[in-house]
């Protein structure tokens, strides 16, 4: 393997696949990334045998093969070097590498490229593609009400079905569920119901450039793959079913509210400050009467008590929720207003953007006495 | 006590004096910030006994008076407040106040004004002003030279010492030595040998603004105290005899490099990255011949070897250093050129800015068979 690179398609490289490495293991292969040189093009490889993403840029390539490289230290590397054409050069006697730039070089030593793990290419059983910004946005809308409790699997992903050309993406810890469609184009007439975990949703996010080109997601009842022009995600699927969650939406509200999205926010936060001291928890009360929303909290340390004004109509309304489950809807709410309807002190909520239907947020009240 | 303040006076004053306050302090009234009303004018004060600092704001007066309020609480709180008029009500029957703003209010517990420790006000035996950025770039270029191991206090703090109208800081942690020297007005010709504590210097870095007003500096045997138009630090000093710095400073080098900072920073950069796996130190080579300077270091995992083209003049020289020891300095140089004067492979050398005599640094090498 020799190839010239520039600094910028290195770092790339790298820095795309890089965080399917998992810190934990054990298997010193597995600490590195693989590159491949083949056609013109390096080939950058890492996982975790989780989730495993691969990326390809152009090079110019004197010599094919493969090797891997420790990635961290790489990664390093890389970052500090010059911003000049880069010569990488295999060294088969230490089974390393010779990196030159300028008048300098860096010897590193690697592993051989046929000692790490194939990512099984494979044939999906359904296929779809979808708006990358869609994408991001349906991923960030929805992520954030996944567990990181591995006791409960299932619940550390989040399901993905689709229906009439739309996908729903949806994920709950089941103390509040987030519910979030968006139009694909279905490639073939195969039901889609699987768990992807929420780490590979992540790095989809992550990867995902804000570009106009689809991306095509394809897989079968174990496995999904996620492939854009240069960058393939595959990750293994979350064995399970997936609990009901159309019987979660209240469907008869009783005491509706538009309020200004980043008011409410503001105020939950400054509410969220007079927390429990033992486990953080900040419960908010809300009263909901002619117009305007009352927000109280109280600790060892103070209280604070709120008024917003609202649109409501309906019945008035007293409840309490666990403020962080709240906040974390808040942020992630791109719209100017939101829709609030509450069924009961002891129901469950619904938190709605302003005029759209394409996103809802089940949050279930906290008992006080 | 009841004031009205804006949300961004209020701010400014809580973070002025927040960072002098310690987590590790036992007494409650610690972990709080002072508020005091006299003048139109709110003093804020915070302190851990070994630095205290004070700042005032002007504000609209309705009453005197004074408290001391949870300062990470109220931090968090204002931060979050709306950028509006914020009314500051004492309320005696909770020893706490009431924070109003638009339709809301908080309330917040806190201690009695009385149960917060004095700082005293002294007279001190010397006193000089210096300009603030000429300040805040001597702390820069020194600090980084003390050491965080308190068993040596002294080589924790910095020694000042006045010399014909001009402030030497000096700091060492036996391994190197900084020393930078700036001009001062002096104020009475008292002389000055003193240790300060590094958090000091830290917090006056920090809280110097880069303004043309000079900072007052005036002190005794026991405490020092910088002064702005708005704020105080009051130290106490670190007691102790400094080794005599002058003695460490080669005076017959006999190789002389002229190189661009930048370079050699970024040279150095990589070979640290190759750093024994161990004691994470790493050594790097430097040999010096013909106009070339060639840096070279390795571990388990690979090599590295650079060359830099530089102005030489002098022996040829081969001479090893801990790579952090050579980088702290660069990081901090700001001048495109150093001067790098070396007297033997086992002898001090010196890193000085190009064409300036205001900064010196000596850097201990290191010992490889």
């Amino acid at each position: 393997m020799k190839i010239t690179i520039s600094k910028e398609n290195l770092l790339y490289g790298i820095q795309t696949v890089q965080k399917a490495i998992s810190t934990k293991n054990t298997i010193p292969t597995l600490s590195g990334i693989k590159f491949k040189v083949e056609n013109n093009r390096l080939y950058f490889t890492a996982t975790d045998l989780e989730i495993g993403i691969e990326c390809h840029v152009p090079i110019e390539a004197i010599e094919d093969g493969e090797i891997v490289l420790p990635a961290r230290h790489l990664s390093e590397l890389v970052r500090k070097l010059p911003d000049t054409k880069i010569t990488i050069n295999y060294l088969p006697e230490i089974t390393g590498v010779e990196i030159k730039y300028d008048d300098s070089e860096v010897v590193l030593k690697g592993w051989p490229g046929d000692e790490f793990p194939l990512i099984p290419d494979f044939e999906g059983d359904y296929a779809f593609e979808i708006n990358p910004n869609v994408l991001k946005n349906m991923i960030k809308q929805t992520i954030f009400a996944t567990t990181s409790d591995d006791t409960r699997p299932i619940f550390t992903g989040a399901l993905f079905e689709i229906e009439n050309d739309h996908l729903k993406i949806i994920t709950t810890d089941t103390h509040r569920l987030a519910l979030r469609s968006g139009k694909v184009n279905v490639l073939n007439d195969q039901a889609i119901n699987v768990i992807i975990p929420g780490k590979t949703l992540s790095e989809v996010n992550r990867i995902t450039k804000d570009e106009e080109e689809l991306i095509k997601i394809n897989g079968n009842t174990k496995q999904i793959c996620f492939e854009t022009e240069d960058t393939k995600i595959i990750s293994r699927l979350i064995d399970g079913k997936f609990p009901n969650y159309r019987q979660v939406i209240p469907n008869d509200p009783k005491t509706f509210l538009k309020i200004k999205t980043k008011s409410l926010q503001h105020t939950v936060e400054r509410a969220n400050l007079f927390s429990n001291e033992k486990d953080g928890t900040s419960v908010i009360n809300l009263h909901i009467e002619n117009g305007t929303l009352q927000v109280t909290s109280q600790s060892e340390l103070g209280k604070v008590e709120e008024k917003i004004s609202v649109l409501d109509e309906g019945e008035p309304m007293t409840i309490a929720f666990n403020a962080k489950y709240l906040l974390d809807v808040l942020k992630v709410m791109d719209t100017e207003d939101l829709d609030f309807n509450l069924t009961g002190s002891l129901s469950p909520a619904i938190v709605k953007p302003g005029n759209h239907d394409n996103f809802i947020y089940v949050i279930l009240p906290i008992r006080v006495v």
